[in-house]
């Protein structure tokens, strides 16, 4: 596994095609090819294809890639063949939200404790888990080995959260704050913002359509 | 403006670069270089010039680019130099939290409508909006001439929300709901997976940090 050069295009596409395949095998579909996955999911076969081949070689010619193989190495290459312990801070409507969607992260990951430094929302039960005080976050990590964060307060929190996360030893974060948060080196930070979605999705009304199918 | 061969990529690139392009011009910074730039926004300096680069000479040796000069034709690229209005149905936690956007939207675009299946749900009053019925979109698209629509419904709802969004005469879609849809190929569909983010972040912990420094 060459994991040296993977871009995080590439990266990002995995979960995608893990997403589609994890479908399949529920609907006991045992083989599928570049073609079809690249319909499906609006990319490039050939781009398919050459994402997988960073991995191996996993295709066969004429039959297509082996869903369940193909599944259990993507798993393997996200390191999501073990489950990752995931903490999210502000209990407002986007982290309820998001706790929801525990039953769509199945065994990969699962968000194990909420916090928000709100009185009125620490004690409030969301879904199965109690919100927490912020002061129980460094305990909580260390008990449950918690590596990636989830930040859905608002921009003017966001950077203190962060601090306090590293501090705990998080190693990850997914950031939903629409603000740039600073970070050391080898802290990883994704930036989920609804908004750049919404607006590159503009780009593509009247005119600009469909002028990526190359 | 050669809009023909812009990747998708690149389009949902625009949209970063015009939230840290804001926050300089409030600042009140007049110029920034693409080495700025990639540092803020941990891209390559280079990525970054070719990307604008794409839309036409911007930015000018040892000075750097005009940060008000490139807000407008980055706003004229994005074609939201006009402000777009956008419908949201499903009133749930997500919905709330996304109408809650709106501040940070600003001129370019507006959710002027929200809408939502129950009837426990129509008639809340979310923000300055009043939840809908279902029933009201197509009259509501037209009046307000809505773009765009934003899907936060469970995902066995979603398809059906997507046909009526289509018929109503919605150009595009931003679909939160963890699901494939489908959709003619006059649509633009997005699909802003929460799951997908968090899964592709477990990839950098632990060996696999910082392996993207081109």
């Amino acid at each position: 596994m060459k994991s040296e050069k993977i871009s995080e295009a590439v990266v990002r596409r995995l979960p995608v095609y893990l997403r589609y395949l994890n479908e399949l095998h529920k609907r006991e579909v045992a083989t599928v090819s570049s073609q079809e996955l690249g319909q499906k999911l609006d990319l490039n076969p050939a781009q398919i294809r050459k994402d997988l081949a960073y991995f191996g070689d996993f295709g066969r010619k004429g039959i297509g890639y082996d869903v369940s193989y193909l599944i259990e190495k993507i798993r393997q290459i996200l390191k999501i063949d073990q489950q990752i312990n995931v903490a999210l801070v502000g209990a407002g409507n986007l982290g309820q939200a998001l706790s929801n969607y525990n039953a769509y992260l199945k065994d990969n990951m699962k968000i194990v404790a909420i916090f928000d430094s709100s009185e009125a929302k620490v004690g409030k039960q969301i879904n199965t888990l109690t919100v927490q005080p912020m002061d129980e976050l460094g305990r909580m990590v260390e008990e449950h080995r918690i590596r990636i964060g989830i930040i859905t307060v608002p921009d003017f929190e966001a950077q203190r959260v962060a601090d306090t996360m590293i501090e705990a030893g998080i190693e990850a974060i997914l950031n939903f704050a629409p603000t740039i948060l600073k970070a050391p080196p080898h802290i990883r930070i994704h930036a989920t913002d609804f908004t750049t979605d919404l607006l590159s999705l503009a780009y593509y009304l009247e005119g600009g359509k469909d002028d990526d199918n190359e």
